[in-house]
């Protein structure tokens, strides 16, 4: 007998509710309630490999045993909200009405930087949160997310992506939030926090190792060990889960070691429910459940693929039915499955439409009319995000810039507003492919930005973002050579399976800028004016180059609608930058995989000519004032299940206000295993006014060391460990500590977070 | 009780000989056989971090209580070998008659490319041993360097290097033969055949995973599952030791997932003993011991360094006993390591000086005199493997080049002896470091060989391996614009940690041509002469570029002292070129690590917009002549424990005889886990004159199609397979069979060569 889910934390009245459903439900009907519908229209193509599969066009007749889910309603075409949300409520009606259990279909949609819906709010990409080093803000930017889709009947984002980045020459990186586990996993907790808190469901994805294919190349098999999978790639979705409450989790497309995670049952279910006792539902990846058969060939024909899709833990088949419906049924009915299992799936989906009220609804209201997709708050989280997300990586003194200067603005991201959006943005995901429709939402460029801050500015494009065409040169190099300073806006165009140079399936084999950005670079800089280079990217690319010969680099990762001020407002001088790498600023892709979360020799050069030192490293970022460090304390030792505590006074010691972030990193001496050099325990952002000090104290939970030992235990060891605070994961070690004790095995239940608390300021 | 070794095989008298050699000894007497000593003067660096340790220089304090190994008698200085070998045999006496046991010591000496000593024949490299597909070569090669060995007084050669190549990128590539596990398994056990019919005992190296570096860096951290090392990296290790007989492995420098090998019991007992009843010693590579502690900081003192490796079944330490002398002793004392796992360890040495018959030895007869170090034999073995492993990757016509016509020879490589040469070559790992002493062997260079078979020709090297001076373009440009035809000869130079562009410690983040031989290449390719490309590189580099616009491409690894004769020959047509790629030529650095054997999303470009097809695939290779395949006849269906028996009719249809390296391959539709898209079955390189025909009967057992289930179980499952007869690796179904019955688990007893007859010449 399969196990039927616990149920645990629902009431005895309702569990029977649900029990009941399930017993009145014939075969079809249950696996009606494990699929969902895309009600697509010709053209619209935002999966991988979508045109392989034939699209169910007879709603009806697809629908009459009800449904589980509806895909993307608002999502894939510029319509106004209203009006798709006035057919949304007819269909859910109809469903209600029409089908024998009268069950509504759960919405989902995707949401990554904001609701996928025309007119929406688009906020940073994930890279820009990591950049932040702010959840807090992060969770105010998914409530707003969250209350716009609540608001449109949608139930559950498909949000927030917990891919640690492993390789910045993956197109997806830019849906990512960094290269640290604990700061994917914390900033995506707030993500998660946001969202459910407006009763929208968070989806965690993809559940796991999609972001360590080989060589960086979208669905490319992964080669990772067990250990590197528990102790990198699960962490963030550990946090989200058990701390963030995360309802639903997404697996990924990946195959890890020659089995892919839609069929692993040892990670879907052994690690999510066993281990951690997740009981919300797993979704499939778009078409992931008939990729066991058309892609990854484990399966000889849909029917196979169902069986061990469901049998592994995945419940719900998304977009459609193409397993879960006719195959299953056969698969069932031959006894090549226990039906059981689909029970299982229909239990799981039916606790979640009772959390969600969905069990309980009529849809017999009206509709929303006008809703506000884009408000001033929203906006004004969208602002704050993208201020603290830009990340100054060199300034030799021409930033900020004076407003009386002559400035040259020049390049291809300078313009134009889609270079402000990631990939599953509106913008590049759906408005792409409707030339001439309007974006929706008022979206100024970095070139409006800068003439709004600074006044007259020239403008040169220069060169488009990914061709040879060089005929713009001339104009551009002229304009530089007539300017004080040049302001190269330089970057990432995202979009879809080739369609950009960054996004989902827009995977690169080198990490250059794009088309002939570069050689523009390198005749501006030839001119001899200063010159400021601002990327616009959804990757960081292998500038080193760059910081070497550029007046000022600034980065910014895909800011969003109010980007364009935040770099202008950086490159003035009105806010002081305070963003920091969220991934290392890559040597070149030939040099690629690389982390900073290496051990001692992943990168140093005593037996190889070729050291990997990046040119920037995970969590640098420069600032108009200075902060110094001092009375760093850290206890002399610490119980291995204990807490280790950590201070540090930070002062400001420029003459502007400005944000810092406090990084504390550690060093596990010795392990059973190898330990990496550095990594991340603890951060806090810390607003300073020029002069004034703050002690932050860190509170860090010791199995924030702790990783899986010989026999794939998670454990705490004694030993010494080296402390630091600093601006960067640059190895410095200032203290030390030693855990003592016996080995501690971890459970689900110690605590992961760092505290962090700041007294009054001195 | 820890196990004794089973020392099955060994005579009932002969093992209580030594289980009373073992009763009598003190712990010291046991740990000095468990080390080597190396005899070593100043400045000799061959090792890595070699600097780092203390060298133990007084001889017999060292050697009081005995010694298990001597280090590189032969191999680090230009000595005469006799001289050397009354040494030897001086130090050998003094251990039988000075010490209390009388027992010699073992002689270890490298030996991969020939005997490491001064005047010794120098063979091609690996990657050129896999070019032939030719393991009775192979053999012959191995026997004539045991012959030498032997003579020498050394019982144990340091290869073969049986690391299956994952990354283009490490520079140790040179090293190894093939990127197919059955490719280096099937040549490395014709090396381990040949050395050990002299009684030389082989040890192969490193086990296990060291090329899978990240990256490609030297040492750095391995990526990769357990299916992954069972089912590629461990093969070739599995087919020397079962099927090749193999005395000896040393295990490597790597870590996997966390672990490094020389800490894992799992492997190096677990595999090697309990799974393949391997009875040998395994060797730690050189300081690896100490290295627990210092690089890969699992130890915290050397104590602990050799308790853990003496555990997981590290039995020697070299190249002396830094951890298994005092630090052991003091372990062993203080009860932190059970003394019977040092007897295991001294056991194992005892069995093979047993063996070797070194327990009966005296040393009292004369040393050798005059050894012919590089006999016609040798030299001829390594005329004919240079021939067969030169590849002809690309020709419109240009080659053979007629002997009348204008030659000008080009390039860095064309007449520099060191450049046939690899890594550890006595030429570039010793006599690098002893500038004006001649090389010992006559070693034409390719222009020599050029002008005898050819006559005149004119000659510029045009500029260095791997740098920036460009002065000489203008006269190679000048010669290649007076020239009907203009051969470059480019490539890599051999050296260690960053002395050379390829070999131990000589990574790359780029697979350009070192240097600015790309750009001499492309100002040849400007003057409009045909181009005949000769690359001469211990690695494939990404000359896809050169590929399409040079007139031909001929490809030689490292062909060794006449390797020369052999690139002249091919270029002149008096031999017709017969090698096959051993590797992909790869795409770009970017694109890496890439290898032949992947799974179907390891290469398309349906999900990604990055294709990594190489520019040119495993396997491939041109002739003068053209080969036809016909009459392929396949079973319709084959039991899962049974034998395939495929047949195909090879037919000579050009004008010139030649030699076609006829493979098969297959592809397993679908699997319990991920299957490759195409995996050589197995290989056969036949001789036929113009017109003439030949069928090639190959029987593959069906545990080559074996793998590492979802249970990490090694099986043959039933389901359909295609298979074809090709020139390279690209998937090209020509037939499909059928594996029927059930489920079927390998055994170490199992067949796992292909055979292959030949009928008579039709």
């Amino acid at each position: 007998m399969t196990e039927v889910p616990t149920l645990a934390g629902v009431s005895t009245e309702r569990r029977e509710r649900i029990l009941e459903l399930l017993g009145q439900m014939t075969l079809e009907e249950k696996l009606a309630q494990i699929v969902g519908f895309w009600e697509k229209e010709d053209g619209e193509a935002v999966a991988p490999l979508q045109g392989e599969f034939g699209a169910p066009t007879n709603l009806a007749q697809f629908t009459r045993h009800g449904l589980g889910h509806l895909t993307r309603v608002y999502g894939t075409r510029p319509i106004e909200a209203a009006e798709r949300a006035r057919w949304l409520w007819e269909f859910q009606r109809g469903l209600v009405t029409g089908t024998r259990l009268g069950i509504p279909a759960i919405v989902h949609e995707e949401c990554l930087t904001g609701l996928s819906a025309w007119k929406a709010a688009t906020f940073p990409t994930p890279l820009a949160w990591g950049a932040t080093f702010d959840p807090e803000l992060v969770e105010r930017m998914a409530a707003g997310i969250g209350e716009s889709m609540r608001a449109l009947g949608v139930h559950q984002g498909l949000a927030p992506v917990l891919d640690v980045v492993r390789d910045p020459r993956w197109g997806r990186v830019e849906e990512c939030i960094a290269e640290d586990p604990y700061l994917v996993g914390t900033i995506g907790t707030g993500y998660v926090r946001g969202l459910q808190s407006q009763g929208v469901h968070a989806t965690l994805k993809h559940f796991v190792g999609y972001s360590a294919s080989r060589a960086g190349r979208n669905f490319a098999p992964v080669s990772a060990g067990a250990r590197e999978v528990a102790d990198v790639l699960l962490v963030p979705f550990e946090l989200a889960i058990l701390d963030g409450g995360a309802r639903s989790v997404m697996h990924s497309y990946a195959e890890i070691d020659g089995v892919p995670v839609a069929a692993d049952r040892g990670l879907l279910t052994g690690v999510l429910r066993d281990l951690w006792g997740f009981e919300g539902p797993v979704v499939g990846d778009y078409f992931s459940v008939a990729f066991l058969h058309q892609l990854h060939h484990v399966a000889a024909d849909l029917g196979d693929a169902a069986v061990q899709a469901l049998t592994a833990g995945v419940d719900i088949e998304l977009p459609t039915g193409d397993a879960y419906l006719a195959p299953l049924a056969e698969a069932v009915r031959a006894g090549r499955v226990d039906e059981a299992l689909v029970d299982r799936a229909v239990l799981r989906v039916l606790r979640q439409k009772l959390e969600l009220g969905l069990l309980d609804a009529t849809f017999a209201e009206e509709p929303p009319g006008g809703v506000d997709l884009d408000s001033p708050e929203h906006r004004a989280i969208a602002r704050r995000l993208a201020e603290e997300s830009v990340v100054l990586l060199r300034n030799d003194g021409v930033l900020p810039l004076a407003a009386a200067r002559r400035i040259a603005v020049i390049g291809p991201n300078a313009d134009r507003p889609a270079a402000l959006f990631g990939c599953y943005s509106f913008l590049n995901h759906v408005l792409a492919q409707h030339p001439g429709v309007d974006a929706g939402i008022a979206v100024p460029t970095v070139l409006g930005a800068l003439r709004a801050e600074l006044g007259a500015v020239s403008f040169s494009a220069g060169c488009g973002v990914d061709d040879a065409d060089r005929s713009g040169f001339d104009a551009a190099v002229a304009a530089a050579t007539e300017a004080e300073v040049a302001v190269l806006v330089m970057g990432d165009q995202a979009g879809l399976f080739g369609r950009g140079t960054v996004g989902e399936g827009c995977d690169r084999d080198d990490l250059e800028l794009p088309g002939v950005q570069r050689d523009l670079v390198e005749a501006v800089l030839a001119t001899g004016t200063p010159t400021v280079l601002v990327l616009i990217t959804g990757r960081p690319y292998a500038v080193g180059w760059a910081m070497r010969r550029c007046a000022a680099v600034v980065q910014a990762f895909f800011p969003g609608e109010e980007g364009a001020g935040a770099v202008a407002g950086v490159l003035s001088g009105r806010i002081n930058p305070s963003g920091r790498l969220p991934v290392s600023l890559p040597r070149a892709a030939g040099a690629q995989p690389y982390s900073y979360l290496h051990v001692a020799l992943g990168e140093g050069d005593e037996v190889t000519s070729l050291a990997t030192t990046p040119a920037a490293p995970f969590g640098f970022g420069l600032s108009y004032t200075t902060f110094d460090y001092g009375d760093l304390t850290v206890p002399e030792e610490v119980p291995t299940d204990g807490e280790l505590t950590v201070s540090v006074r930070v002062t400001n010691t420029g003459s502007v206000a400005g944000d810092d972030v406090v990084q504390l990193y550690g060093h596990d001496l010795v392990g059973s295993v190898t330990r990496p050099v550095a990594q991340l325990l603890g951060y806090r952002r810390v607003h300073l006014a020029p002069g004034r000090s703050v002690t932050v104290r860190f509170t860090v939970p010791t199995a924030r060391l702790a990783f899986s030992d010989r026999t794939y235990t998670r454990v705490v060891e004694p030993g010494e460990v080296e402390l630091w605070v600093g601006t960067s994961a640059r190895r410095e070690a200032q203290a030390r500590t030693v855990l003592v004790g016996p080995i501690w095995p971890i459970t689900v239940d110690c605590p992961r977070w760092t505290r962090t608390e700041l007294p009054p300021l001195a």
